[in-house]
């Protein structure tokens, strides 16, 4: 096993780089911290190259790494790393003849983002589209509230302009949510193909994606409160949509 | 209108040390910064006393002092805080005699507890337990996350020993929430007065809990996902028992 030691090797600089979205997007990799996120990238057969402080034999025909802690401290965005880091590659595809989508627009918190990644995998979304204003995906933050659910859904980044007329155009039914309008979420039933819209935390849906969408959809609530966080606004539309379409 | 300019004021340490949960605790009072969560607390009558860096008329009857912005920066918690903070009387009861309450057992994220409380006041849940060995409802980053609905709620602090038996002696029906195990979400209709218990994100329901329950809920997921945020779990058990119980 190759081993390196020095926090000035050029492999150690190279890694930390993928910190940076353009490099990630460049390369097409992206980095993993933690137990969890390595095995969960293993398993969805997207893990690359090991990086770790132990040797250790689990994760067989993955070229591995061996550093000192202090090489992980470097890379690491966690305050307390784990021993065990992973390069991956990004599972894009340029396809986008899935049955159901999410669409997220701009969502600004990496919380929110991730956990929405994670309701998806959970309620029968099969991609995830995100627009080039939101925080990135592979974002170390996002990554940690995805817990891995990601590695798992076909991804996309693109601008609203070029993927909502695309999928009108393949009949995709748009659905999108708003505070004040729209039908009932209980009284939805969502046809075979379609696409979730999601605005951001500050802003909800921008005026475009509101003349592109077809259907809004309202979720109850008493007027006591403004408006619900995005990630549950969306998770519960997809629960919903789940129970009604049967898939 | 009093003015203080000085950093090393008594008054501007005092406040300083609402941000420790015994202090808080101690006094029953809490801060909040920013004009969003300010407005909330007056309009829900909670808020005594205005930190403000201009004079303003909006808020009649509320005593205010006039403050440097730097006296600002130094109590607040937000990295770029605006010039207005206020201090707030907690509105605790000892009845815990609602309809409809919430059981927090040692939620750790404050995003996670600020996201349930606000949820929560959504789908018409009357009052907030959480326990001590969680964070506090009162910590800036909860609050901040409740958007001000927090101050709209009947709130306790009390351990699961104390409340779960209590409950079970005034008929109030405890759900709870599994992975594995329980009656499908949405075919539970919930009688007039209950409380879901919500356990932690690293551990879910501790083993007391899950004996006193009553009734384990399942929300049904694709098996691909290990499970879901326990903010997201928690609103969407809100949204459907507010939807079956039509309250």
């Amino acid at each position: 096993m190759k081993a390196i030691t020095s926090l000035q090797n050029s492999q150690v600089k190279t890694w930390g780089l993928l910190h940076d979205r353009a490099t990630r997007n460049e390369r097409k990799q992206f980095l993993v911290e933690g137990y969890h996120l390595v095995r969960e990238a293993h398993q969805a057969g997207i893990l690359q190259e090991l990086i770790i402080t132990q040797e250790m034999d689990a994760m067989s025909g993955i070229p591995s790494t061996l550093v000192s802690m202090e090489i992980i401290q470097k890379i690491a965005k966690t305050k307390t790393p784990q021993g065990i880091m992973g390069i991956c590659n990004m599972n894009n595809s340029n396809d986008l003849n899935r049955d159901r989508y999410l669409i997220l627009d701009g969502i600004q918190d990496p919380g929110n983002l991730g956990t929405l990644i994670r309701s998806a995998l959970g309620f029968g979304i099969e991609g995830i589209i995100t627009t080039p204003n939101g925080v990135d995906m592979y974002h170390d933050k996002v990554l940690r509230a995805t817990q891995g659910a990601l590695f798992y859904l076909d991804i996309h980044v693109n601008p609203l302009e070029e993927i909502l007329p695309l999928f009108l155009m393949q009949g995709v039914k748009l659905y999108g949510t708003d505070v004040e309008e729209g039908v009932f979420l209980h009284e939805i039933t969502p046809p075979h193909r379609f696409a979730i819209v999601l605005g951001s935390e500050g802003q909800g849906l921008s005026s475009y994606a509101k003349k592109q969408v077809q259907q809004m959809v309202h979720i109850p609530t008493h007027d006591i409160l403004e408006s619900l966080n995005v990630a549950i606004a969306g998770s519960i539309i997809l629960y919903q949509f789940m129970q009604r379409g049967g898939y």
